[in-house]
């Protein structure tokens, strides 16, 4: 039994609340309450007491669309358009190496640059599930791991049915690990055909399962949609009933007024990509009009090869900024509603909001603390205000998943940083000699 | 004499070069070669040496556009458009608290936190310019001291010819002061009459002083100069004869082509503002098409009120990645280009590009090491894609102001930070409750 108690407890839930001379009770891997520290200290005398004296204490950070695997690629190719950056840099280096211990390693290096930053949760997508799994499950980060499904073949699979398969299997092996689920990702729209999204459709009712697709990325996507299919691709993807609430949306910088309906009618949470979004120049989705609606939109980091943080806060404050030009409104996504993008909205999106997302007595202690006292935090008015637009990462000081302490102060304490490095660096070396032999 | 042997050594000019197995000389406060390790060891084999092994070293980075002071108000007032901002809570906080001691405790503040991000320079404009002078003076910081003016009364002075007055004054007392230099800022087309404006051209001209003003920072500034004066401000400064080479124009976020067109063929610098101008609704400056015209662009933070950092860093990976949607193209503002915009163009637009701004024999030794060995910028591909897309100012190791190391790993040897940050305390509870008293 641990009480925990911060200066500012910022649960989440209820909105925009700060909380001071407030503690936390936990019991093994869950919240059991929120109380007074006084009180606290009265009912659990035997508990340990952590104390957070310049400190937010606040739930972790959920990364609602990532490719973890893909830290391995950071900086490889950068300043290019998403098609020109997937066909001629990333699918070639991916064909190349990706391989269950690219992806194992990939996915450790970000999951140790994710906890590093007070995410600890992230809805991934790639391929080689297996891998991404044990990566998770071995550093103790919680996950829901998109499985990637495309028509075509890569060395990981060789056509739709079998990347299905493949899903299946992974999410098979690892049914009994309670921080990681499995979810399915056709690709987008344009890699991925009618027939095998209705397979998709039709196993996600079967098994209850969540999905996760990139759609509306670029306006280059929607006018092949246009020529090849007659409609833009979100209105094929309502006609083939691919729309719900079990679905993950990637990007959507594109929506008119009435696919914003749609996607309202349904409800489909939108994983917002902001730096992504720009670094490709694919756009500026409409946040504001989205939440407006009523839309479910959480944050997500893209892969590191396209952003290139992994970095929930940084990505926090961007969507912030960002929403406030694009819909020309100061008050546009204000630092409590971009820091429910950053949690709550986060697990709502992969479905474990009873689980995760808030401070909660009975959710699961997914929690960071964020240190407040450097000079570039103060002086301090506002504890929401200065973690959405002041706070860089460096200041997350402990982070616990499920109730265990997976960080604190620089220590990891789930996997092994230094052999972490090593391995990356390997990768580095083995990718740059097969690129210059090619080249 | 010192050898400063980095992994990597970022000149900027030549531009894009990334330079391995190279060290740098200085003596005292000037760079006096750049030459091979080896050599660099047979020649001055008395020389103290360096190494920085897992680093990048660069030249500072200079922040064209900043109000330090504001650092006090960081998170006072967030979530606002800007005229809403500035004439209710910013102008009111201001005119309640500015004082020699709240100007000279809040840029101390905001030195602290610059230098702690590897800004080594910068381009300031507030009231109370000789307690600005002082705080840099006494921190050893570089910079470029914009005195503010304006029609209307502050404490700080009554009326234009005040204030005109005051800024000459300061800058005789530190005439012998080498680190800073005073420019005259009246603060914006809608707040400076043609009368003041063309006696600060007389002045500027007479003593050859650079010019600092916020310039179409908003549609609204437009919008109202065609009501009052039948002409956009641009159009009005330039009939001024406000426009040349020693002007820095603060935001310029709305241009057409002409206008465009009539800065590149005067010189005036920009300071781009990117988080400031999406933070206060204010739109996105179109620095691509700038560039392209041939226009000098720097990269500023704005005050850390409406930002709410003072990190140019983030503020590089903002513009790099915001001109890449602004102007639907991702090869717009590549890392290298960002990294000339944090450094030489901001050397530029103060006039300071024969002393700082790269690394370059005889320039000033204004240089810092960023440490890329962390997780989040591993694996490396390319030093400048890394610097600008993937670290953060927690990397930055080691900071030298004309040769004087003013920080390392954590620690400031200029300035006193607990005082400093003991002093941002203060201020912050003093202004919290009068704000409460008028409430």
């Amino acid at each position: 039994m641990q009480i925990i108690a911060p200066r500012w407890l910022i649960p989440i839930e209820p909105r925009a609340q700060v909380l001071t001379n407030h503690a936390i009770i936990v019991d093994r891997d869950t919240i059991i309450q929120i109380m007074p520290l006084t009180s606290a200290r009265s009912h659990y005398p035997a508990a340990q007491e952590i104390q957070l004296p310049e400190h937010a204490l606040l739930p972790g950070f959920i990364n609602t669309h990532t490719h973890s695997a893909m830290s391995l690629l950071r900086g490889y190719a950068d300043d290019l358009a998403l098609m020109t950056w997937l066909n001629k840099h990333i699918w070639p280096a991916e064909t190349a190496h990706v391989s269950d211990d690219f992806v194992c390693d990939g996915t450790t290096l970000a999951i140790m640059e994710m906890i590093a930053g007070g995410t600890t949760c992230s809805n991934d997508m790639y391929f080689e599930h297996s891998a991404v799994a044990r990566a998770a499950v071995s550093s103790g980060f919680r996950m829901g791991i998109g499985c990637s499904i495309l028509e075509f073949p890569t060395p990981y699979a060789s056509d739709a049915d079998s990347y299905i398969k493949k899903a299946l299997n992974s999410r098979s092996e690892f049914s009994g690990e309670p921080l990681v689920h499995f979810t399915l990702a056709p690709h987008a729209p344009y890699t991925v055909s009618d027939q095998t999204f209705s397979k998709v459709i039709t196993l996600a009712d079967e098994f209850d399962l969540g999905l996760h697709c990139h759609i509306h990325e670029t306006q280059d996507e929607i006018t092949n949609s246009l020529k090849q299919y007659g409609v833009r691709p979100l209105e094929r993807l309502a006609a083939l009933g691919f729309l719900g609430s079990n679905l993950v949306a990637a990007h959507m910088v594109h929506t008119s007024d009435p696919e914003i309906a749609l996607l309202a009618k349904y409800g489909v949470s939108i994983a917002h990509n902001p730096a992504s979004n720009l670094k490709l120049a694919s756009g500026i989705a409409r946040v504001h009009a989205m939440q407006q609606a009523g839309i479910n939109v959480g944050i997500g980091t893209d892969g590191a090869a396209s952003n290139n943080k992994i970095d929930l806060l940084a990505e926090m404050r961007l969507a912030a900024l960002l929403a406030k030009a694009e819909a020309s409104d100061a008050h546009a996504i204000p630092a409590w509603q971009a820091l429910e993008m950053a949690t709550i909205n986060g697990a709502k999106a992969m479905r474990l909001d009873d689980k995760i997302g808030s401070i909660k007595a009975g959710k699961q202690a997914d929690l960071i603390a964020i240190d407040l006292s450097a000079a570039h935090t103060q002086p301090l008015y506002d504890p929401l205000s200065q973690i959405v637009y002041a706070a860089d990462r460096s200041q997350v000081s402990h982070v616990w998943i499920a109730g265990r302490c997976v960080y604190q102060e620089g220590q990891h304490f789930s996997l092994h940083a230094r052999e972490t490095l090593n391995r990356a660096r390997r990768w580095q070396q083995r990718i740059s000699s097969k690129t210059k032999e090619t080249e």
